[in-house]
Order: C-alpha cells, then sequence, then structure tokens
C-alpha cells in the first residue's frame, strides 16, 4: 500500500480501447489498496497532428500560441480516461497543468519546471480520489499555458512524484525496460533490472529515448525511485535508481549508439588565441549543439579544428563554418555525415582503470578506426565510421559480459 | 474607434482558410482604430465528434470530465486564430475561460456565468492586443472547467462585451441577419433592420437557431447591443436593441414555426384538487420541459389533460403519462407527433388588440385547425396538424403585411 505515480505513454493511451487497458491498470493498482496518481501523454500521433496544423498556418507558429494548442492533446486523454474511470464506478477526477499548479518558466515549447504546489493533488489523494493529470503542460506565474517539451509527461511524473512524495514513479511505455544496448542492433541485449539515474542520464543523452532526460535529473535530485515498464504486459521491467554498491561490480552497464552525428574539420586554422571562439560562438548562436570537439596539433602554426554537430543541424552548421573559415583563413571545411558515436557507460568506471584500453583494443581488433574519443566519469564514446557502428556495438556488449545473464 | 466584441461561429471557423478569413475581418476592424476582443467557437463538427467519442467511452459520461473534453475545441481555434493573426504581426494573444475569470456555476454540460473578472481582458485591450477568447467556457468558484451549453459561445460574447463595456457586439454566424420567418419555408420573407431583445427571445425559444436565448437574455439585462451578421460577406445585418417606438407601427415583427413539438392528451382524469402536480410533477422531475398545458372540462366530474413537450423528449415524457394515467384512474392516454407550433411575434401587440383575431380567421380561411393556444404579452402560438404548417406561416406572414418591404 503506498502512494504510486503511473505514466502512460502516447502509445499507450493511441485509442479508447488502450485507454480501457490503462483505466484496468490504474483500477487494479488502486483496488490493491494504493492512492494512485496518473499522468497521461496525448494519444500517439496528436502532437504532431496539431505542430502540422500550426504549421500550416506559418512557418513559425507563434510559441506562446502554439502551446495553447498543444496542451489540447493531453487535456483530451486527461477527460477520456477520467469519464472511462467514472464510468468503471472508480471517482476519478482529471486535473490540467494549471489546475495542479505546476508552475513554469515562460520558455514557450520547452518550459522547466520551477515548483509545483502538491497541495490540489494531495487534497484530491485524501479523498480517496484516483488523480487523472494531463502531463507535459504546466502555465508561468502569470497564468499563460506552457508546455515541456518532446517527452515532457516524463518530466510531469517524476516531478509530481517529488511534490506529493510518492512511493514510486511507474514509466508505463511500448519498451519494456532499459537494455544493455539496442536489441534490434544486438540481439544478445538484455533487459536490466535496475540502472543508476546517472547511468540512466548518460544512456538517454546517447539517444535511449525511453526517458526524457530531464526527468531523470529530476529523479536522481529528489531520488524518486522509477520504474519503467511495458504497458502492454505486467512483466517487472527496469527500476532507474540511486547508485548501489553492487552496481560497481559491473566495469560497464550497457552500450548505446548514436547515428545522429555529423563530424566538421576545419584545416589548417591559425594557431592564434580566440580563434576556437570564432568557431564556436556563431555555431552555438544558431542554437546548434556541438558535442564533441577535437584539437589537433599541426606543424608551421597551424592546427586542425574538428567537432560533431547533431546531423540534422548539419547543413547549418556547415555553411557557418564555411564563412568562419574565410574570415579566419583556414585552409577548408571537410564535412562527414557518416559516422556514430558509441559509448560504453558504467558507475563501475570510477574506481576501475583499464575500460578505455579494454574499449579501444576491442574496436581496434576489429579494424575498426576511431576518429574521435569523449569521455566522462561513467562514460567512454567513440565516433566511428557509420557503416561499423552496429558491429562496433555488438563486439563491446560482447567484451564487457554484458551478453551472459 | 471604440471597442468591439466580434464573435464567430462553427461554421465561420470550419478549416484554417476560413480562419485566415476571419483573421482578415479582425485585422481590418482593428486597422480602423477599434478596440477587438474576437470570441471563437469550436470548428464546425468538432464539438459533435468530441461528444461522439465520449459516448463511445460510456453512454452517459461524467459531465465534469465532458466539459474537460469539450473544452478543448474552443481551446483549438483561439490558439489558431491568435497564431494567424501573430503570423500577419498583429498583437494578438488567445484566453481561456478560466484565464479570462468567466465565473460560472457547478452545472456541468449547461453552466451559467456568474461573473465576469474584466480586468484580464481589459489589461490586455490597454496594451493595443487584439485578444481572442475561446467561447462556451468558463470555470467555476473552485476552478473546474464548466462549458455554457449549445450555442454558449453567443453568451461568452455578450456576457463579455457587457462586462468590458463594449460598444457592440457583433454575431458573426453562416446567416446574414434575422429574418421574418424562416425563408425556406416562405420565400417572401424579408432581414429585419432591427429587432427588440424581447422579440428575439420569442424568436429564439421558437426555433429560430441564431442565437442562444440567453446571450439574448443577457444583451438585455445589461443592453447590450447585438449585430447578428453574416461572416461571409460585408452586409448589414440584424441590430437586436431595446425597444423603439417605431417598432410599436408594426403589430408582428415576424413568424417562426416549431415543428419539434408533441401533443400528450390524458382523456377522462378525474377532477380533483392535486391531479395536475401528480400529472406534471413526475414529467419535469425527468427533466422534460412542458411548453402548454390545456384542460378541457368535461360534464361528470371528468376532464381531458393536454399538453406539449420537445418531440425528442415524447417517448419517455408518453411512458411517464401512461403510468401517471394508472394511478390517477383515468381513460387513456393519446400521444401526438404530428403537430407544429406557429407564432406571430411583436412588440406592437402590446398596445393594439386584433391580432389574435385576425391570427384565427386568417387560419380559419385556410381551412388549418386549432389545436391549442397560448400566448404571452407579445406573442400568439398556435398548434396545427403539422402538414400544414408552412401552409400557416406563409399566410400569415402575407396577412400580417410582412411580404411587403
Amino acid at each position: 500500500m503506498g502512494l504510486i505515480v503511473q505514466k502512460f505513454g502516447g502509445t499507450s493511451v493511441a485509442d479508447l480501447d488502450r485507454i480501457r487497458n490503462v483505466a484496468k491498470r490504474v483500477a487494479r493498482t488502486f483496488d490493491q489498496g494504493n492512492d494512485v496518481v496518473v499522468i497521461l501523454s496525448a494519444m500517439a500521433g496528436v502532437t504532431d497532428n496539431l505542430i502540422r496544423m500550426a504549421n500550416q498556418v506559418t512557418e513559425s507558429p507563434d510559441k506562446r500560441e502554439l502551446d495553447v494548442l498543444l496542451a489540447t492533446g493531453e487535456q483530451t486523454t486527461a477527460a477520456l480516461l477520467a469519464m472511462t474511470l467514472r464510468a468503471m464506478n472508480y471517482a476519478a477526477e482529471s486535473i490540467l497543468g494549471h489546475q495542479a499548479k505546476v508552475v513554469t518558466d515562460c520558455a514557450f515549447g520547452n518550459a522547466r519546471i520551477l515548483d509545483i504546489g502538491a497541495d490540489p493533488i494531495r487534497a484530491l489523494v485524501q479523498d480517496r480520489k484516483i488523480v487523472v493529470m494531463a502531463g507535459f503542460q504546466g502555465c508561468d506565474i502569470n497564468g499563460n499555458i506552457t508546455t515541456l517539451g518532446r517527452g515532457g509527461s516524463d518530466t510531469s511524473a517524476v516531478a509530481i512524484a517529488a511534490a506529493i512524495k510518492a512511493d514510486i514513479c511507474e514509466i508505463y511505455t511500448d519498451v519494456d525496460g532499459i537494455y544493455t544496448t539496442d536489441p534490434n542492433i544486438c540481439p544478445r541485449a538484455r533487459k536490466m533490472a535496475r540502472i543508476s539515474y546517472d547511468e540512466m542520464l548518460e544512456m538517454a543523452s546517447l539517444g535511449a529515448k525511453v526517458l526524457q532526460i530531464r526527468s531523470v535529473e529530476f529523479a536522481k535530485k529528489y531520488n524518486v525511485p522509477v520504474h519503467v515498464r511495458s504497458s502492454f504486459s505486467d512483466e517487472e521491467g527496469t527500476m532507474v535508481v540511486n547508485e548501489e554498491a553492487s552496481m560497481e561490480k559491473l566495469l560497464v552497464s550497457g552500450v548505446t549508439c548514436d547515428k545522429n552525428q555529423a563530424r566538421i574539420t576545419l584545416k589548417k586554422v591559425p594557431d592564434q588565441p580566440g580563434v576556437a571562439a570564432k568557431v564556436f560562438s556563431p555555431v552555438s548562436e544558431a542554437g546548434i549543439i556541438i558535442d564533441m570537439i577535437i584539437q589537433n596539433m599541426r606543424s608551421g602554426g597551424q592546427t586542425d579544428l574538428t567537432f560533431t554537430v547533431p546531423e540534422t543541424d548539419f547543413k547549418q552548421a556547415m555553411a557557418i563554418a564555411e564563412q568562419v573559415a574565410t574570415d579566419i583563413g583556414a585552409e577548408e571545411v571537410l564535412g562527414d555525415q557518416n559516422i556514430a558515436k558509441v559509448s560504453v557507460i558504467g558507475v563501475g568506471m570510477k574506481n576501475h582503470s583499464g575500460v578505455a584500453a579494454k574499449m579501444f583494443a576491442t574496436l581496434a581488433s576489429e579494424n575498426i578506426n576511431i576518429r574521435l574519443i569523449s569521455t566522462s566519469e561513467i562514460r567512454i564514446s567513440c565516433v566511428v565510421t557509420e557503416k561499423y557502428a552496429e558491429l562496433a556495438v555488438r563486439v563491446l556488449h560482447s567484451a564487457f559480459g554484458l551478453d551472459k545473464p
């Protein structure tokens, strides 16, 4: 018996039949004596349709008004689920972002939660009501409707769970947990029983699109246990929790692969102070996120400057780089979209050396050339030619012992 | 130059092209130096679709949740129009019912406006913003979303116009004004330049579905001039205003016909005190609105009791009447769905006699039998057999001189 937050994604509420299934699951949890707060996404495809409609109005729709439009998606599913539960004789009540006092900053389209006044939801829970909240939405201090960005309902769920001090936040989705790597690439991928917040953060930012990264940051900050599981089965999924001593026994917990990467190199840049800023300032001003940066020394007061950007921003970044190259007198600009970033992640790395060496050796044994390297405390990433990416994932998965149960 | 409220109905915002047309009209009014507050309905068909979806969930959806669902319709159009105006470089801003402080009672699905805090809209107008408000919706004092019932956006518009002391409330719709009668029945019907609130109230309640009746009550109470006009042309429509001396020169302003009527007669009811209550209490408890009641005296302490109900409630009312007839010992219950109520309306009647006599004589001259009669200060209604209804409208329209310009 406890206070449980259950979040259901777009595919879990894609039609009325699935909403009925969600209602049954919520009802069962409630009948077991738990208090339940449900957070919903919009029906799969609805948000995209609304964005498409807005883009028919104008190429760059006003962001405030776009949020007013998008917020209808979650409002619809919240009303429908509450209605369904009511028809099953459960005292359910829907609540919208502004009603639940989900206060955000004013960054329409990508707002950050500043505060959640837990009282409205707590009051409903104390009446033994099943609370059905529209995810993804909040309001700023002036009462304007805001949305939290792609996957924002995850963040709604974890933030609500933190605010009302829920015992657990269950994220129901169309996969049944977090895997050691992408099962489509590596058939030997295994579902993890547990993963630490930090590992999940690295996984999320590297393309394992199960949880919005901000939701994991929230979970870590407020120590909310998150259970990622399938809405189509009763199987246990993966617990995302605080780091545990046992986790450190494993050197590497998972292998990820991000193909949405492109590399840009400026050749023979004059090696003068301030030259890096001249290159990277205009790129970041264009809102393009630079991931890795490498600077190679050359002879004769010149250097090569290489960086990676998301593949979707490649064209724009190339145009900027070519302009900058002319301005600073670099020789030429080379671009390559056929790259991928392969990473190994694990909290165990903190206390063990040799992971990087083992990674490089494993890739070398398959003749996979490493183009760029970057590391964090619990991650090592190598950029390789895209066509070798899947092979790299499989051999690393095996080399670090993740194939075995 | 003034403060103008413009309300656009569902057909006027049925798709993005029409929303663009609405935006152009609003922009033109604004460019003429006016302040503009726009009130919108949902796109034509959207509300019906949402109701259909709710009815797929359950036969009788929870009313609170249904309102949360329905409110998305107007939220969508408000966002889209504001977005369109923004793209045209007008400082437009959408506002929802709860943001505009449209406070209603708690009667979900058919809420009544208790109060409108004019400040949020006034503040936007003072910033020379075009305010785009979602009609049809409000919230109760606890912040629950409510809706105002079919045609509720008319009431939103007039109530807002009253609250912010607008100079005029323009209702843009798919007809170009109020006609002396239904042009589909009587080709000689003419558009009226002006009609009084009281006449409009009689017209609205008798089936001229141009304005929600509560909006006219609001307009009368707060003396808001209402201009009913077409959203597809620039032609002047019909002004709904306070009674004027000139109006009284016309005996009759309009003729209406309501075919959504059914008659129920209890034969040989024992003529005892309290018997009428026994008949009508269970009917009204079932939420069925009784329109006319006639009691005929018979010999032998018995009476015939006849009343009319909306045709849609006929089956239910008949079932109740048959139960009551058994209980009180009436002989039998007769029902007739093939009736229509034909009415003549005009403030001129107040000071002139002979209207009723002329109406009865006109119908008699065509051998149209009158089944029931009811009157108000400015209206005389006759129930006739449905197949004669259109003929009755035409001859009355002509007899009271409405054919002539």
